[in-house]
């Protein structure tokens, strides 16, 4: 009956030509209590199918079955979300059967939501929960009409008195402006800091970093100019830089530095995540810099840069961290294991709302 | 320079293992000034690929070239957004280069956005435009915390003495709540349809319509018990029947008849598209139904059933015309060409916007 069910729901969602390429509906992925995962794929006609995720050192091969389902179960894994896709006969996919898609530009994988016995930061727990607005823009500095998502906490009310600090947050290179809510969980992290008392209150604003054509510099203009305006035109914010940061990962960690590094009296806190810096950017704002570090000292309430020792960017970013702190600026850096992940990004993210605004 | 911006970028966004399966970045789809539109896929090992789209009867070969690059260009298709998928070697998947997938539970493919000469009525247009915001409730019906997006129209303020008429609209059977948003473009014709005074200011719910394994007709209970009453304390909603109406497609478009029809006390528009009805709960309501007409005519200010005569539930759509009409019911029908797709059921969500609340 269920399967039933499941092949007829299939089956009303699309034309008829495309249905009769649709594999039967399985249950993929498959979290056990253990830790461990079943993924499975279905293929009559595949000689090879494996699967990798950012839990794995290599692709783990998956076996059919006489149905034509491929599975595999790896043992258990470490509680955290997992980006994962499977590769039949090296064609790269995301799992058909899973709702949870990375957002990105330039993949497609899936995502596996590995809880843990005692519920993780970024999990959907029993407190109130703020939301998230799907938004629109409009950008004199790049002439166009450009998506934002803004987080707002439980209890926020666009017209109280009270007013809201605001940080702005950047996805990394090829991802989107929903890749900090869909993988990040951006909003589940705030809620649950916000709850336990270890965040203040406060919106988080998700632009789309990505301004191809325009040169990646337009970005720092766009966000200083246009989006900064739009909220505090729309929304209760405290049009202030010491209840103002910005942050990123990746890409847009090197966004972070370039915006807010070049804008101290505009922005606080400034804190970058595993950030890429080898862009033309950064090396004007950065090369030969001579700043006032004693009044940049002053006007960043928080300087901080975070990096997994396993980070393919690590060297870059040690150099960075040093070049900064050469130049006597007030720098924290948060430097833990793991590599150029988004499990290490929602650390770096959980550890930073605990900082901002205090 | 674009090019190695674009590697560059890629290359950041994941660990290294999986970066050595990634392909080149390469733009996909490019839809043409002439509405002809060029899809590429990257492998230099497949032997076979193949584009299928609902703007085709049947899959076009793609070719490749000596970098590896397989393409197609199709003929002018008529301005609509359309999903698609490739198929490398009998593997179907959504396009790595396309960010815009299709919410869906149960296959992952591709959406094409095909702009007309003349801004469609889906289109992103220079008008004012409402929000989306994501959201959580509790259902106390299913016992679960579940996800709900809400559409509010420009210039919706949640303090203000206005209250608003409230549109709530069910996703198709394998979908998810994002799929009138991200698919059928909800928001923008609504954007569009009150800007140019068709449509009436309104909040949009669309919640998740899925509650396996509940039996289905629980979703009934949650939508008239729990989601009903989340909207009505958190918005200002007009608590009258009058401003209340239901609307879905095809199981959405079954759930809505459901929902709509054993509860008319409760909602005055029931307005199904392409309605798959053939499910336990639809049985028990209808099969040997007896309604008072007479009244039901009185409590319902519109209820219509939408179905293109190639859709492939438009023989039971229309029995269940028939057996509605043999009821004595007023029921409005519109039956326009066209398939099960999100093409027509954009056209009927249009419709009934400007049908609703006058």
């Amino acid at each position: 009956m269920k399967n039933t069910l499941y092949l007829l729901s299939a089956l009303l969602c699309s034309t008829l030509t495309i249905v009769a390429q649709r594999p039967p509906s399985i249950s993929s992925p498959d979290v056990h209590p253990d830790h461990s995962i079943t993924f499975r794929y279905y293929s009559r006609t595949a000689k090879k199918v494996t699967m990798n995720g950012e839990f794995l050192t290599a692709p783990v091969a998956m076996t059919k079955d006489t149905s034509g389902i491929w599975s595999v179960t790896v043992p258990p894994v470490k509680p955290d979300i997992y980006p994962y896709s499977f590769s039949v006969d090296s064609v790269q996919l995301a799992d058909p059967n899973n709702t949870y898609v990375f957002a990105n530009e330039r993949f497609k994988r899936s995502i596996v939501d590995v809880p843990g016995d005692q519920p993780l930061i970024h999990s959907l727990q029993n407190v109130a929960h703020g939301k998230i607005s799907y938004r629109y823009y409009k950008s004199a500095t790049l002439g166009q009409t450009r998506p934002l998502l803004i987080y707002t906490p439980p209890g926020f009310n666009p017209n109280s008195k009270t007013k809201y600090p605001v940080l702005y947050l950047i996805h990394g290179g090829s991802d989107t402006e929903e890749t900090w809510t869909k993988v990040g969980r951006a909003n589940f992290i705030a809620d649950n800091l916000i709850a336990q008392g270890k965040a203040k209150p406060m919106l988080i604003v998700m632009p789309y970093g990505n301004v191809r054509p325009a040169p990646m510099s337009d970005f720092t203009k766009d966000m200083v100019n246009d989006i900064i305006q739009f909220m505090q035109t729309n929304y209760p914010v405290i049009a202030d830089s010491r209840y103002r940061a910005v942050a990123g990962f990746s890409v847009g960690g090197g966004q972070t530095l370039n915006i807010g590094l070049t804008n101290p009296d505009k922005f606080a806190y400034v804190c970058a995540y595993a950030p890429y810096t080898a862009t033309d950017e950064f090396k004007k704002n950065f090369t030969d810099w001579n700043p006032n570090a004693e009044q940049m000292n002053k006007q960043l309430a928080a300087f901080t840069i975070s990096v997994g020792t396993d980070d393919f960017l690590y060297e870059p970013v040690k150099q960075n961290i040093a070049m900064f702190k050469g130049k006597n600026l007030k720098l924290d850096t948060l430097i833990v294991p793991g590599g150029h992940t988004w499990m290490n990004c929602r650390l770096y993210f959980a550890n930073t709302l605990q900082q901002l605004f205090k």
